[in-house]
């Protein structure tokens, strides 16, 4: 059984201030409460406390992913290049791959995740469809050269990660390897008390099921996602969808403005004194060298990289001055769709049958009102391109969203036959002949599950850790005198015995004062004070949360810690 | 609770045959058994049960370092070259050291053990006498660019180490926590089932509790130890000291010998027909620049890593035609040290005062017999500087030495304050001025330890693990038949419910012989076979070291393989 971990003996210093760099809560609190300690830029030390906290978070996705028969195994993280160069990913990563040469000149990289690796390992160990389905996992330390390390342990470059690969020959294993993952993931979150949502990552054009994100919502995360504050829906922004609602009754006929020196939207509502949203922009942009004109009301913005998603893999660029010069029937700043010949267009949503818009007329300083959309022009493909606002109609039930931001925590992938595909990953078949491997990839963050769960749980005060996480389940504070310290130890020695973590602060010379503080910016979610009526046997139990405090014998302290129920 | 492993889900593929390049036990049976497959050079990946051994000693490690009030941490393996600058290791490593680039052009390197990053660590968290000691440990994943990897897991480029770092103010609190260590490591091996030896690992003249490897003896170790058959006796080969026992008579006065093309022992022994043992070899070396001469038997070899180490910082180098172009004094192949003036003389214990030696007359075609140390001529110092051969007497009680091959599994070492002076690491003192601290440092190679228990352990069947650390308690065989599948689920549930853990070799197809042989190979210490009298409940309990069987019914079966006793 563990020990009562004493602070007089624990490496501990806790920090007054803030550290200067120290932008996000779980960066201040983190350092300020001693779990961890910068060693180079995205590189952390987990000192004692923190790697309690860390092991916590492991057993937990370690126990979860053990459940659904996920078999651990431990792949080295620095890898040859060769399975990477026949993958593209040694170059496609960029600055965000570690490389490196052995003594003789060998590539090497360190693993940024083992997609290319696993597929090898079952490629070797598996030969029938017998062998099949399997899933693997292992938590491992991975390696990422981000450009801009940030928010502590949140964005390392040195970071642990539970990563699992699922291994199926038919589309239905695949697919229930993935529920199954998907089930695991929302157990993790809810023993690690992670307020998480589970988000399309890719629009359901792609095959909504494909691949989900679970996100943990804090201000300190770098995704933005949207939620309905009525339903259920929330999804990522690039994954919104817009749900078409009735149109009104169409307009009259299209009648052609003046409008000198309008060329963008702002001075074209501002001349007509109309809202940006009366207005059609049709934005131009080259699609594998083709001009294509894409529309959006006016007062929304494009998301190009959702653009580019929809239309990849073609290659997607803006229009240059010189395409101009080539399409004279393209007038830039006064392009309307309803002109536009031989010319692909493509809307958004909103842009129905039957709406009508204020758009350019194709002449010089001319535009032109009740130009309506499947009257007046055709549109040759909806996608959902414009960028997400809080407000928008969810598609579920047309209440408008809320966009927040959150830390991505987990994301589970449908990866198909794609790396089977690069290493010929075939098993021999129920009938004899080979079958393609279809793979699932599935991982989970697990130094930047501590970062979440210490922003999420985190309040003025410090840390507040959720019990099964905690570095223990109670904190003993002895306030100072020898009467005290030895009622501590004693206590702490029985919670112990009792099952029990316990963190027993034993220093000597720390004013109760600073013990106090201390206890609450470590966080542990009980705290026991040896103070005032130790004489009598009589300790103040503190909920570190709510703050609450009742006085109790040292035997009904004790009832009170182990009643887990 | 764990669940039972079904062989028919399990990711293992085993091998009748060796891998081609194997050329040591574990690496032949790690890999045929499915427990590890090479990834790399000395990169290995550890597959389910090879992870689950690997976690068995994990376990063991962490359980007794706990015990001795270490404190775990994790330290990052992508480590900045600075701290390793000031140290001296960035270059002393030379190619041993993974060095890399990050995206910006710093330089980084992959951890091959910590004491510098530590020593910062403590410097950071501690600034009074009250925050020590400390012993901090973390099982990590540690580098090495080895020239030539080799023996599997033994000598890997990737591998699991556990290293511990304490930090105290006295040096008696340096004793301690290294005594504290030494008694831990023992409990380790020895609940690892590990044979081992504590040997010293530098010579007395150095402090002989400075330092001790823990071997683990084997035919595959790389490096190789005395020990005592008669007493408990035993010491790296480089520790070995010589007792100088009773001395005869002296002899009579110094005699020339007409010794014509002798230059060599070999030559003058045979012109002599006297033993080469008659003979004093005397080497001529440099230290810092100047000359020296060794003297040491004439039948023993120099080990001039030994005498490097006792002359150790002086550089020590052979002399060369050139030097002896100097001195006209010296005569090259017919050194004496009867007549050397203004030349150092180191010689071995062997060359003890009294002892009478036919050597060089220090005139070309010369020697000289009835040359007595301490008579004819003073050693300046005497040094064990000869290779240590089988037969040597041992230094406590006489008797004849065994030299054998061990695995290193464990090294303790007293470091003192090279690393505090060189970090200028203080502490502020009781008496209210800063004190440096003082370090050891201590490892355990968790992989190795994996690689030298299946090295000591295997028989010519396969891999034979202590129940400890084996992958499973028991190890169930459905020889094949519907009933007898049944009969072995049933009763591998009833086992894992009563706490053991259970592998069940549940393959469908696969014949009743391959499961046998694989059974043995994978090592289990207890196979528990489901075969010919399964219909009336009874099953065969086999010994997996010793081949005892006999015949029991389930309710027998779960009570003799759950008494622990």
């Amino acid at each position: 059984m563990a020990q009562v971990q004493r602070m007089s003996r624990l490496m501990i210093k806790t920090l007054r201030d803030d550290p200067a760099d120290a932008e996000t809560l779980n960066h201040k609190l983190l350092v300020r409460a001693g779990y961890v300690r910068r060693t180079a830029a995205g590189i952390w030390s987990w000192l004692p406390l923190g790697k309690k906290v860390l092991e916590n978070v492991t057993r937990v996705v370690r126990e979860e992913m053990d459940a659904i028969g996920g078999q651990e195994v431990l792949l080295p993280a620095l890898l040859p290049k060769e399975a990477y160069e026949a993958s593209g990913r040694y170059d496609e990563y960029g600055d965000l791959l570690f490389r490196l040469q052995d003594r003789k000149g060998a590539d090497y990289l360190l693993g940024p995740t083992h997609e290319e690796i696993f597929t090898q390992v079952v490629k070797d160990m598996c030969s029938s469809y017998k062998d099949l389905p399997v899933i693997l996992y292992q938590i491992q330390t991975k390696y990422r050269d981000e450009a801009r390390p940030r928010a502590g342990v949140l964005r390392g470059r040195e970071f642990q990660m539970k990563d699992s690969y699922s291994f199926d020959t038919t589309d239905e294993g695949l697919a229930e390897a993935y529920q199954l993952h998907r089930a695991a993931y929302i157990r993790i979150f809810e023993r690690l008390g992670l307020d998480h949502r589970v988000v399309s990552a890719v629009s359901g054009a792609m095959g909504g099921s494909a691949s989900e994100e679970f996100l943990a919502p804090a201000p300190a995360g770098e995704d933005t996602f949207v939620d309905c504050p009525n339903c259920d829906y929330a999804a990522n922004t690039e994954a919104v969808t817009y749900k078409v609602t009735a149109v009104a009754d169409a307009a009259g006929a299209v009648e052609e403005l003046d409008t000198p020196d309008t060329p963008t939207i702002e001075s074209l509502a501002a001349h007509l004194g109309v809202p940006a949203s009366a207005t059609l922009k049709n934005l131009l942009i080259k699609v594998d060298g083709e001009i294509v004109a894409v529309g959006v009301p006016g007062d929304r913005e494009v998301d190009m990289g959702k653009l580019g998603e929809h239309l990849a893999p073609a290659v997607v660029e803006l229009v240059t001055a010189e395409d101009f010069v080539e399409r004279p029937d393209l007038v830039r700043g006064y392009v309307g769709p309803q002109g536009l010949e031989k010319v692909r267009y493509i809307a958004d949503p909103r842009v129905a049958a039957g709406t009508a818009w204020i758009t350019g007329a194709n002449k010089e300083g001319k535009h032109a009102k009740n130009v309506v959309a499947g009257r007046d022009f055709e549109v040759d493909d909806y996608l959902d391109v414009v960028v997400v606002e809080a407000g928008d109609p969810c598609p579920n039930c047309g209440t408008g969203l809320q966009v927040d931001r959150a830390i991505e925590i987990g994301h589970i992938f449908q990866l198909g036959r794609k790396y089977a595909d690069i290493f010929s990953l075939d098993v021999l078949g129920q009938q004899g002949k080979p079958v393609r491997v279809t793979m699932g990839s599935y991982g989970i963050g697990v130094s930047r599950a501590v970062a979440a769960l210490a922003e999420q749980t985190a309040d003025d005060k410090g840390l507040c850790w959720p019990r099964e996480i905690a570095p223990a389940d109670v904190h003993v504070v002895a306030a100072g005198k020898a009467l005290q310290t030895e009622l501590a130890l004693d206590v702490s020695e029985k919670l112990n015995a009792a099952g029990l973590r316990v963190l027993v602060d034993d220093r000597a010379g720390v004013s109760p004062g600073v013990k106090f503080t201390d206890s609450e910016l470590i966080g542990v979610p009980k705290i026991l004070v040896a103070g005032r009526r130790s004489a009598e046997g009589v300790l103040e139990l503190k909920d570190r949360r709510t703050g609450e405090r009742e006085e109790l014998t040292v035997d009904e302290a004790i009832a009170r810690l182990t009643d887990r129920g």
